[in-house]
């Protein structure tokens, strides 16, 4: 658990102090800019020294071969990974004859700050030149919400004391040298493939250059356009090659006068559009961004956050670490959602290369949930994207012998690209994930166009596939064999619960569907028989439980497995799957991230809550979360069994995972799973929020560290605002009609003409769960002192 | 199913008497000569045309990478593959100005005759040239029984009609150049390393090669010495490169004269020797050869056979066919293992690159049974190999996180090559397998000095293995989850009774090991608390029974599973893993290769004899025997539970499995399971044999097709003689103490005195079982006609 050591506690910022080069990578995911179609890392502007050059453009990837030790039908053998595009970031300076790089000279003061309010990275620095030339340096930094081909940057230059030469080369480079060799299975695939050059030009204050993939045949444009604010004597220089558009501006400055360099950069891509097509494109969303100005552009992101923050803020008082943190994650979710239009959300955003650039199931479970109650449109987007390669997806379940569609567990394009198919092919779940967050978009904000248009197609297809994978037993249970649950440390197991329920949600979501939408149901050939097989399959469905222990066991004989030995599992051993061999990991009751309690969480009802008390401390001695979709899940059941201070640990790892880098692998990107889960932790953890069947309950409770608690949601076209104290829960409606809704299983109606106040029942928890040792969550203090901005217990 | 269109049914040869070159790789396989030691396929003397040019020494093999799409822990990174090495058969012929080669000019007749008795390949050509000259050549080779290191070969030239100048050329060659490409992964791999020349040498009648693989550390030298007869006349002349050595004769033969060639040649490798050591093995090797002489060698090799065959014989009536095929398959097993001497018996032998040259599970479970009652000495030799490999199996269970010894489920020498791991690490079932071999072999020659030296380590690394792989469950019980059985088309599964059976097998035996052997035990580090936790383990073993369909259910979940879709599924698609995706195969009821039923063979008296007959109908109509290791196992079974005319069927699959290559990659070697399970399939299955705590049980029933049944078999020192007809059996022993054993459960004493007959018990056997639709067993005709070599009812 590294703790950037210069990381302040503020209300609505992130702000670094000071640099410190051997967490430059961890900076540059943690300050990633992105709207969801552009991401840019947060590479210091002048390219070097950088921990990994990122600029990413959603689905733009290129292909490598997948290789296998022994062939075997139906593995893919192309993958598809995330590609560092044409850089456009790039601002370069130099102070008389020396190059501002931050590894030479002296640097005086050094602070970056991701303003979450106003959606800009800013940096400052002052820095004396090898030759003893003094100035400072600040630019602001935005890709904006509002003009989604958009990103700008605002760069000044400023002597301090004497007036010096100074030359700005405002840069597009395509086909940067990355050095990347990992061996972490999580971390990026290493494709040398270059881009090739169609087209490069530079005149005046503008440069572009277009660039095709070699292999998975996209076409990808970046041109930049600029304003120049300073002394009256400056020479512009234009000039490209084909990988490198340059402007320079060369002038002398006094102290006291300074020079100031808007950059527009603008991005256009296509598998389909021709090379002037694309050029025309992004010149044209450069005029429409110099007509908004600079000033234009940060109002613009202003009023965009305003509205989100609006709708989806959360509050806290007790503890600003993780009011910083909830909101830092906010961001960074909306980040890589708002503009992604039908694009997909990679596990990563668009913030790093790790997992290739991959979105998995997680999106549809950990991200989706959390942008259905803050930012709705957008899950109507990733959802369209799902129904943009259903067709993929049931080509690819022909493949594999069964009916409907089986979506691919890593992708990009819509191919699978997962090389170990026990943990992606077997996963069937994905399936069900995605149906779940079509049922509970569309219960949230009754969009029944969108369920006719691509919900309906996507529940059918899915619902089709678990009547072909199921069957019924001799008596006459639907068993769903041989797959794969979210606890990737068991494998190929039949009647894993957590899949058997969301296939059964699954089934009778379809069977739903199709009696609102007979007429889309017709066109999908969908008949009466069929929709009653589904029926028949989801009242069967095979619920294991385990009489002797009184638990629900992950999957059928998952409680007759011999019990993982922790007590001779060394600390340096985790994440057990870089330490052991998964024919061991399989065998055993070890779980790495939250299986049955994730089942707990998306199905309340389907448990008694003794069940739910028992399952948890049956599975918390088991858990090891070696997987950053555990800690959030943990912290809900922890919260509504009772184990209050337990949830507010795991509120804190959640929250924490990426600001303090505790799975390593900040550098590749961040987790938006985690960051969503943060949010979950504190909204259906201590907030108690449960949606299931189009109905929204809470069963509030604090922990200790935590004395208010205010969230806004979006439900049903209205925006609920939320207040939990230690004592009493309030609710009221922000707008929008009465809404009928539960307080710890109390009716109450929120108008928004009065708050509703309730007490908050207290709940008797058992005696607190034991987890792995060594793997507990780090305790996180009641009581935290703000006056220091890095204190804490997980330090 | 390829009848090869010219093989004549003998009993002693496998003749071919037309050249058909589509079907030349597969009769390279057939005619392939080995003694265990070096094997040389049968590739016409010219070197071409050819299927696939062909030299192996046993355990001469190259690396590989083995890559993987995703990373995991414990993934062996290099595969080894066997390697052609220098070519040692080559003698090309010039007639006049003509090269001989059978795709030009005429063939006036081509025959092969792999002679069973004699051990020797014979050719026969006679060939007019484009340039209408006509010569009769013949050939006769040999890889000798005797002298290990040694393959000789005749050759003779004669013309016809008219003289003419004729050249020989012999040869040997490094790096042929060999064209394979092949989706199919029971193909070998590609290594297109070339052998790094150290040595060439050619002197007089004389050369020699030594080359070093690059990556295995292994030298390798060939060498070549000539005895020429014909015209007084005769121009010799020697010369060498780095990758060819050449004896060259030039003369010029009358039409009653010939040219006669004797050409020795000797092979020697090691990973420790030195080059001139390896040089003086070869020419050292070569002098002896010599001084025996051609008709020494073919006298020795006659003399081997003789004992061979006088204790190993099968003699059928009724079905020469059988007969042909029963002692092709004892000729290719003994060839496979005959002076392997402490070397790995292949899956294929030293007959091709198949698997790429490497062992599995089936030398211990099919070929060493055979062995252990027909060659007994090679049992041990192959067994001494598995114990050499020890600390590399003691090694990798430590990889592993578990105790004792894992061995690899393929290799040449010794590391895991696997790099699928569902179907090789999961397999645990191999390290029993080995203890089997040893238990069998050790009960059928009470060989305790092998069994203090190299049966008890193996005996106690691998009970160490299967203490420290399962686990008791609450109700004491013994499980082993997450394995996979013999069944490739189920894996990770818990408790599968072979498994289990196997392993509660290998404790006992590894207990019973300990009392027998204690000082070699307490070296071992063997303490009494292990031995009794062994005990313990095996008495508590977990073995599944289904109550609900009064079957033993292959693995614990395995009956309720859904059955596979025979219906659906078409003749094409076999194999299924070459047309279904595991996750589809591995969820359902499908048995690509006997399980349960290979272990009622192996532990007859575990199963009552009605569980036995309900077990074997179940299993039979979902056992589609997409592997050779089937056939033989079903037709044991089918013969046991009274489906005569089943096994009959089963039998010929097995013992036709190479002859007409009827799963299509005889090219790639012969299977020598498959040609061991011939044998054990007549002696096993007919014979009613059952070897098992060191008693021997018989209980004879012949199939309809087949008169009388005579095998000869090993067993404590003795010779056994059993003859069989359809209502009698009657047994003697040929020498030795007198010994008991039982006839239909009676017990009989037999001795060297007098023969014992005994009336044969009929058996009612249920209704036929029936087999997925298009997966039976060809039916096999009762009444052979032999008079045409070529009809059966499975061309």
């Amino acid at each position: 658990m590294i703790q950037h050591p210069a990381f302040k506690v503020e209300e609505w910022s992130v702000r670094e102090t000071k640099l410190h080069l051997d967490v430059l990578a961890q900076t540059e995911s943690i300050f990633a800019l992105s709207n969801g179609h552009i991401g840019l890392r947060g590479n210091l502007d002048e390219g070097e020294p950088h921990g990994l050059p990122g600029s990413y453009l959603n689905s733009v990837y290129e292909l490598h071969p997948l290789p296998y030790a022994e062939s075997a039908y139906g593995n893919p053998e192309s993958g598809q990974t995330i590609i560092n595009v044409t850089n456009g970031k790039l601002i370069r300076l130099n102070v008389e004859d020396e190059p501002f790089d931050i590894r030479y000279g002296t640097i005086h003061s050094h602070e970056r700050e991701l303003d979450l309010r106003n959606g800009v990275l800013r940096r400052s620095v002052c820095w004396t030149s090898p030759a003893g030339q003094t100035v400072k340096v600040t630019s602001t930094r935005l890709v904006s919400f509002t003009q989604r081909a958009i990103a700008a940057i605002n760069y000044e230059v400023e002597p301090i004391d004497i007036p010096m030469r100074l030359v700005l080369q405002s840069e597009l480079v395509a086909n940067e040298e990355i050095s990347s060799k990992q061996d972490d299975p999580r971390a990026a695939s290493t494709v040398t493939k270059q881009l090739a050059s169609e087209e490069n030009y530079a005149r005046g204050m503008l440069g572009l250059l277009v660039h095709h993939t070699q292999d998975s045949g996209l076409r990808i444009g970046a041109a930049m356009d600029h304003v120049i604010e300073g002394p009256e004597e400056m020479a512009v220089d234009a000039e490209s090659s084909p990988d490198i558009a340059r402007i320079s501006v060369t002038t002398k400055v006094k102290p006291g006068e300074k020079i100031r360099l808007t950059k527009y950069i603008a991005y256009g891509w296509s598998s389909l559009r021709s090379r002037p097509a694309i050029h025309d494109q992004v010149i044209a969303a450069l005029s429409a961004a110099r007509m908004t100005g600079w000033e234009g552009l940060l109002a613009e992101q202003r009023a965009y956050l305003d509205t989100f923050w609006g709708h989806a803020d959360v509050e806290i008082e007790g503890d600003p670490q993780i009011q910083q943190a909830v909101r830092f994650a906010l961001f960074h979710v909306l980040q890589a959602a708002a503009r992604g239009e039908r694009r997909p959300i990679p596990a990563k955003g668009l913030t790093g290369p790790g997992y290739d650039g991959h979105t998995f199931w997680d999106t549809e479970i950990f991200v989706l949930p959390v942008l259905t109650l803050t930012q709705p449109s957008a899950v109507a987007d990733a959802l369209y994207w799902r129904y943009s390669i259903l067709d993929q997806a049931c080509e690819r379940a022909r493949l594999l012998g069964l009916k409907g569609a089986t979506f691919p567990w890593r992708t990009i394009a819509g191919e699978e690209c997962s090389g170990y198919w026990p943990a992606s092919v077997a996963a069937f779940h994905i399936n069900a994930d995605i149906a779940y967050a079509v049922v509970h978009y569309v219960g949230a904000t009754n969009d029944l166009k969108f369920e006719q248009e691509v919900g309906l197609p996507l529940l059918v297809e899915t619902a089709r596939l678990w009547r072909s994978l199921g069957c019924e037993d001799a008596e006459g249970k639907f068993r769903i064999d041989g797959v794969t649950g979210p606890d990737e440390y068991s494998a190929l197991a039949d009647n894993n619960v957590y899949t058997n329920l969301m296939a059964q949600l699954n089934l009778r979501a379809a069977a739903e569907a199709v009696e609102r939408h007979p007429k889309a149901a017709h066109k999908l050939n969908v008949k009466d028989e069929e929709v009653k097989s589904w029926l028949s399959a989801a009242e069967n469905m095979l619920l294991p439980y385990d009489k002797r222990l009184k638990v629900t066991p992950q999957d059928e004989n998952f409680t007759e497995h011999e019990v993982w030995d922790f007590s001779q599992t060394k600390k340096d051993d985790y994440p057990l799957f870089l330490h052991y061999h998964y024919v061991h990991l399989y065998r055993k009751q070890v779980v790495k991230q939250a299986d049955l309690v994730l089942a707990m969480q998306l199905f309340s009802s389907a448990f008694s809550a003794e069940l739910k008390a028992r399952n948890f401390a049956y599975y918390e001695p088991l858990t090891v979360r070696d997987s950053s979709l555990s800690a959030s899940t943990q912290a809900v059941l922890a919260a509504e069994v009772g184990h209050l201070q337990l949830a507010y640990d795991y509120l804190g790892e959640a929250a924490l995972m990426d600001l303090y880098n505790l799975e390593h692998n900040t550098q590749d990107g961040l987790h938006m799973a985690s960051l969503a889960g943060s949010w979950t932790a504190l909204v259906a953890g201590l907030g108690g929020l449960r949606c299931q069947d189009g109905s929204l309950t809470f069963a509030p409770r604090l922990s200790k560290g935590i004395t208010r608690l205010v969230f806004r949601i979006c439900f049903k076209g209205r925006c609920l605002l939320i207040e939990i104290k230690p004592d009493e829960a309030s609710y009221r409606l922000l707008d929008g009609d009465p809404l009928q809704t539960w307080h710890h299983g109390q009716k109450i109606t929120l108008s928004t003409k009065e708050t509703t106040t309730r007490p908050i029942l207290p709940i008797k928890a058992g005696a607190p769960p034991r987890q792995p040792a060594g793997r507990a969550p780090a305790h996180r203090e009641s009581v935290y002192d703000s006056s220091s901005g890095s204190s804490n217990s997980m330090s």
